[in-house]
């Protein structure tokens, strides 16, 4: 399965130079970045909401409060589902030229409610282990009225592509010549220091799960 | 018309304690960072892209291949566009009261197509000054034929909303006695030294604009 490429909506997309298909690298750019975008249809018209996502084997995942309208009826909804990485500004010699460097991943599908107590938690372990390694084992039990008032839902990770631009500006032919500088200025992402809560109790150091933290991007 | 809040979606949003609807904090999240979604409708199911947007007055616009099928049939058409930003890992002392410190709006709202190719060039070069000022008089002229194969699109800033999350974490009472580390992973974001295009014709420095140019988060 997971040595299967996924399907484009549409035939155009298939020739998209940028586009990619296969499995490794929808996983890779799922796993670097969580923040995402979910496009859902409501009586017509379209609702976008950002949040986290992660991913457990061919399935991607995400969460809200149980007292979200959408994410009640969810279920069985088709969806849209984007991860976008800015990696950096593109200047061409032309405005029409000018881009970004990228990696951006769309799945379609339709959303799957978790209903059962058991698995939404082990989801939820499952988002703390990609996210944040050796938290989970750091806090106090979750109870059963949390994961209550928590949606998990996932999609297959089965259409769709992603998307990646690297490199310099592709200018026109005869732009070359002339004295415009063109470039591409690289995005930069990092963490601050952790930032103690004022109200830890006394002798609570920061803990190694937190000084070891790096982003993936 | 500047100092009317919008609209937000439901009476729910409303009593969001995140949520802001004065334009002021709207604009200037918009104004902030580039990146955004669109959320639109195709015979029933939802589709998201990624794109830059940026903001003249009371309109958010985008901008795309006029060779894309949607965006050449997307005047009239339901939109939502949403804006996020994360400034940050909120770490609790429980799994469930985890969260991101996070800026993000997401509008609701009707597309329109720019047709003129005069109106095109204008909002492409408001695009240009608010994103890399000084760059769009630092290129050759656009073509008519750049602006036939580029579509704009705008929508009015009218129905929506702004969330801000900020500082530490809100656990449970009993908690706050827990011997667990709690705090913020504050993000970080920022550019790397600009990297010349090795054809570049000899001669052509990094100019001014590229040395000043300043991310605004």
């Amino acid at each position: 399965m997971d040595a299967l490429p996924i399907t484009p909506r549409s035939k155009v997309k298939r020739v998209n130079k940028r586009g990619h298909y296969d499995r490794q690298t929808i996983y890779r750019i799922l796993d670097t970045w969580p923040l995402c975008s979910v496009a859902y249809v409501i009586e017509g018209k379209p609702y976008l909401t950002p949040t986290l996502q992660w991913r457990q084997g061919n399935h991607v995942y995400w969460h809200g409060s149980s007292a979200s309208r959408f994410l009640r009826q969810a279920s069985g909804q088709q969806v849209s589902l984007n991860v976008a990485i800015l990696d950096g500004f593109v200047m061409a010699r032309s405005a029409f030229h000018h881009s970004t460097n990228y990696r951006s991943v769309t799945l379609f599908g339709e959303a799957e409610i978790l209903t059962d107590n058991h698995a939404k938690e082990q989801a939820m372990k499952a988002m703390f282990d990609q996210f944040w390694p050796g938290r989970w084992d750091a806090l106090r039990p979750v109870h059963a009225q949390e994961l209550k008032a928590t949606s998990v839902l996932r999609m297959d990770i089965a259409e769709g592509a992603a998307k990646i631009r690297v490199g310099m500006p592709v200018d026109d032919d005869e732009d070359y010549e002339l004295p415009i500088w063109a470039g591409v200025i690289p995005m930069r992402y990092g963490l601050e220091a952790p930032q103690n809560d004022p109200q830890n109790i006394a002798g609570v150091a920061t803990p190694q799960h937190i000084m070891d933290y790096r982003l993936k991007l």
